[in-house]
């Protein structure tokens, strides 16, 4: 399993909850901001089956508005989850 | 060290962390959503040793109300640190 | 790549953010709380270049107070971060 934390805009952050949680990922949404002038936005936290991964990221392209300046769609980081579990 | 995500309901997170400070762990506090809902919880950060882990997932065990429905009483997601300082 | 995450009070929150901006420390910042108490503070989460990691703590060293307790001035969580990508 790996864990990806997703940063996206505020603006994004409603229509990237829903289409991934319609695609069945699991996701826990963390209010942040980005910068030294606190733009708002949103951090995503999920555990991933390696092999999805790049499922997650075809749905962040499709459910973020293109960037209007220097600014990304969103920031993906992704590391190595030895150990998850629900209990 | 292990670094450990603990997502807990809103409602078991007071119980949880005055267990885990009884227990001598350092636990970083981070309101958090999850699903599409916006169901509130606790997303609990904490740094601890390999061999302590069990005795985490113990602890929120005991402290967390059993689920109600098809959720978890705790989600845990651990990860490898080969870094950690306190400055 | 590496992924830091940093605690910091509450009150040195904004001079650690301008500095680590400032030196194109791209950041991301999560109100947090600490203990038991909920004492306030910062988590800040970095996507860095491993060979930068010295460099992000001697500024954290920096930019925030000498604790005037048994607190640190600051926690440094650093994992591993195999895949990073900003969309």
């Amino acid at each position: 399993m790996k864990l990806m934390f997703v940063i996206v805009r505020d603006t994004d952050s409603s229509e990237v909850l829903q289409v991934l949680v319609e695609n069945n990922f699991r996701v826990t949404r963390v209010a942040s901001t980005g910068g030294f002038l606190r733009r708002g936005n949103v951090t995503l936290m999920l555990g991933v089956e390696e092999e999805k991964i790049q499922a997650v990221i075809d749905l962040l392209r499709q459910a973020c508005c293109p960037p209007e300046d220097i600014q990304h769609r969103a920031t993906i980081f992704v590391v190595d989850m030895p150990y998850y579990e629900q209990i």
